[in-house]
């Protein structure tokens, strides 16, 4: 059994992360017995990583108790069998500092900050993401997280290459700028004509362009699409250098991944696909949030009906 | 041959209203002679009409006398085959009135209508459309262009509502908000039910959506993906009764139709595939805009012939 | 001395109702000492009451452990001579009514709640206070925040006014939108005209527009501006019917009160304020969070220098 | 009389350039007559030089063929008496040279471009820049317009330094980011220090800041105040080294200067008491736009008759 020390996130991760939803009850509280359903499920399906407490982990309606509930129950559950970076996103840097430390304390491998809102230029981006670095020292891995359709921060180029070049705890990139495939291909150019020090890049957005993203340099997924098994095998087809097989099978998934990434409603879709597939006992997103309608429910349905047609087909070619 | 009369837009519009792109030679200058060829193009794929001018085909980088030159080129060509809407959004009433006109006397079937930006309120927005409405007056058709990823302008449902209900021109809704099916689905719903005026909903977005959007009760697709012989074969196996057909087909061309779908570097995207088709002389966006490098362009290639092997193998099912 | 009965908040409410500031040590914690001096500042300087752990008062920032200390603290300070309005939003609505409730059993007077980011239409922002007030129910009195420069979220008139027929416990409006004299007037001229349910109207933006929107109707401020004695002494002519002297009196403050009024900077401006007033020993905001350089201190202190001599001469007159 | 050559903006440029707006009767149509008696007001009230055909200025409501009207007529009745800056922004490279070429022909002092919208890195605002200017040519004067609350464009100030040092024909910034003193202070302090090539600094926003703006460094206004004379006097008198008895005037007219700052309405304001002052004809602004009403008029005559009083007052000191 790995050690924890094994399992620090390093520049070397790849493979799928897997971005873990938050069960809840139909009460709205949180379901421990479906989190232990949830992260044994996403171990059978092959991820080879835990990212937990994120934006769609519904990470800031959880309280500080319930916070740190689910995140000893996942990493008890994990038990050292693959690395858990932990969301720690937070208006304080004090706050990021403390909920890191308990994350690191746990046996996490590393944790993912996200900016504040309202950073418009390079300086400001560069700046709050100095601070929090500075806070949490260089040892606690990190992976910064580019997300920009929900911070509203833009990260350029530069920035990251700065961050990267000051901060040796950098060790990933979340890139999940939409669209942004030429900023993920700059970066890992740059890195491979060692200008900068290479860190792992992991795509998010559902997974939305991950065959293009792989052929462009990235290292795996960190995304929560409620088919996780498709992007585990998508990513191993990668590394075995068969692109071609690894994007036929991605595309027998996109009709239902390409429904997923609806914002806003995308995870309560992800979560109900969740709870058909038997892997948490109920679909509740914390108010206020997305409810599905009959209609909703319906075209799921449908869809996922398509989708398994469609793959047993695949299968038997 | 069908007179002007018989183009005019109406609330039973359906089929595919194609965005035309505006071809530039490589000098940043109008082509007409690519004008004419993509027209032809268009109507060879059998779109059902032609929407010219609108944002995709960087209508406000024209200047006046370019505009017309533009839209009376398309409309001579088109000869009346097809009925054509104008895109006609502007800072000022004035001018949406005086394109509005012109667009009439050239021989458009109705205009199109964006709210300018910086409207919150459901008042404000229904308020902008009532005043550029009275101007126009009840004799132009009107579509509504519901595209808040691009205007920053939200349309709810009782806005729409109140517009259908209080201005008997306005006849179709270019419904492209993301994620937006509900909104579709409630407009439908309500004119299903008698309680609105029924009009046209053709939906936006590249496509990504349209098997689900044509069984929540869209009339069909306004938009601009560089195949519109998918568009238009997927709309009619929908009015033969053929859903699951069409969404067939429809997922063949899904993967390239995804990658187009990127904002910005999609309308780069979408012209050099025009121009690989034949359909126009040169990709040129007008500045500032986005441009291909090398990785893209390979990458686009890659996509291509992935999606005409797919093709293949599905036409020879 | 008045019971906490006496204290709830209604829509009689009138007068300043100060927005405190949370004070910190230069260390980051909290400083209860300052707490307390701070409190006995404004109860010095006669405002009608308190609304605290507001945006300005950082409250994003503070454990909830932090909350409930600061909470307590200052409801036991004031030790219900005026009543203390606590703010409560948060993204979920399962910690808006713990919060809320805890705040009651402390003796808070009511909550005032700010909506979450990314609401649009009308029908978004009314459901989403429709829930949260479902949620809360009756029993507690509830002040709607109205800072669309902060939430991103626009409330309209007729959203306001719904809300108010709706839901009783509405009993008061914090007018922050800017600008918004406008819609204060519309508010007031149908709680006028008997159209709806009059509620009180307490205005922010740091007072910046405080004789106008008196004039048009408010109810008084719900501010911070660091000189909170001037923004009782305007009421209080107000209330007089001495609306010249009244303003005579604010445009005295209104250089320093428009410094003041700059987004982000003006939190530390106005504790660097209180500090030097000797109300709190630290002027330090929590990181990330805006810091003064030696211009911006020099600068501050020759405004403060000549508002102490225009205030001089003009109560000698 | 000046040539135009002496006309041509340079980094020496101080003073009011007042931001004029552009006069129509109630029917909508541009008022000639007013053109020339606006220009006329402006002149007689002392201003240094022009900024027209800005966002204030209606610009992007006005036809081409207005806009050369407009351009040419206050070129004509200016007669070189001083310089004027010509507003050029549009989302065409092709049409911001078409306009800056009649501009300058037209015997322009120079030219204003503010960034298109969509920006968002150093690196993207730097690139929209780099090619205009590329396409401008280095003889033609540029003033860059630094305001991102109407762009939501951000421009940092290593930008700024960036474009400064490569491009000899940027010569001055209108500085009108809210907060964004410390900015004005960060350019100027690099060019006192020599780093830098010292350009001119003019600043917006109504003049809320003038006398802060003018200690840190700027060299004047580049706004549109109803009342330039205060402007004039107030630039003046920085100039003679008295920034008390500038401060002081200033404040008689911060009252009202902060009621025009009002977004939106503020035009309307404007265009309102340069009616009352007898400088236009009608206040009417393009559709859609703001609109006064009866209490918004009541409001600014009690203002303006408050402002009169104050102003006599300070006379007679």
């Amino acid at each position: 059994m790995p050690t924890e020390q094994n399992n620090r996130l390093t520049e070397q991760a790849s493979g799928v992360y897997i971005i873990a939803a938050t069960p809840f009850g139909d009460d709205g509280e949180v379901d421990l017995y479906s989190v232990d359903s949830l992260t044994d499920f996403y171990l059978e399906q092959g991820v080879t990583g835990f990212t937990i407490l994120g934006m769609m982990g519904e990470a800031p309606k959880l309280s500080e108790a319930e916070t740190t509930q689910v995140m000893a129950r996942i990493m008890k559950r994990v038990a050292g069998r693959v690395p858990v970076v932990v969301g720690v996103s937070h208006p304080s840097n004090r706050h990021v500092e403390r909920l890191s430390k308990e994350a690191m304390d746990l046996g996490a491998a590393g944790v993912m900050l996200a900016p504040v809102p309202n950073l418009k230029t390079d300086e400001q981006v560069y700046g709050y993401y100095a601070g929090a670095l500075d806070t949490l020292g260089p040892g606690i891995p990190v992976c910064l997280q580019d997300f920009p359709q929900a911070t509203g921060v833009h990260m350029s180029v530069p920035v990251v290459h700065r961050l990267v070049d000051d901060f040796e705890q950098v060790v990933m990139l979340k890139h999940e700028d939409f669209p942004g495939m030429r900023k993920l291909s700059q970066i890992r150019q740059a890195s491979d004509a060692g200008e900068h020090r290479r860190v792992s890049i992991l795509v998010g957005n559902g997974g939305l362009f991950l065959p293009q993203e792989m052929l462009r340099g990235a290292d795996g997924a960190m995304t929560g699409f409620a088919y996780p098994e498709m992007l585990v095998r998508v990513c191993a087809l990668f590394d075995q250098g068969r692109p071609e097989a690894a994007e036929d099978l991605f595309n027998v998934y996109l009709p239902l991944l390409r429904h997923e990434f609806q914002y806003g409603i995308g995870l309560a879709l992800r979560k109900e696909t969740l709870r058909r597939r038997g892997a948490i006992r109920s679909a509740f997103v914390r108010r206020p949030g997305p409810r599905l309608d009959r209609t909703d429910l319906d075209e799921l349905t449908r869809l996922t009906a398509r989708q398994e047609a469609a793959l047993a087909k695949f299968e038997a070619r």
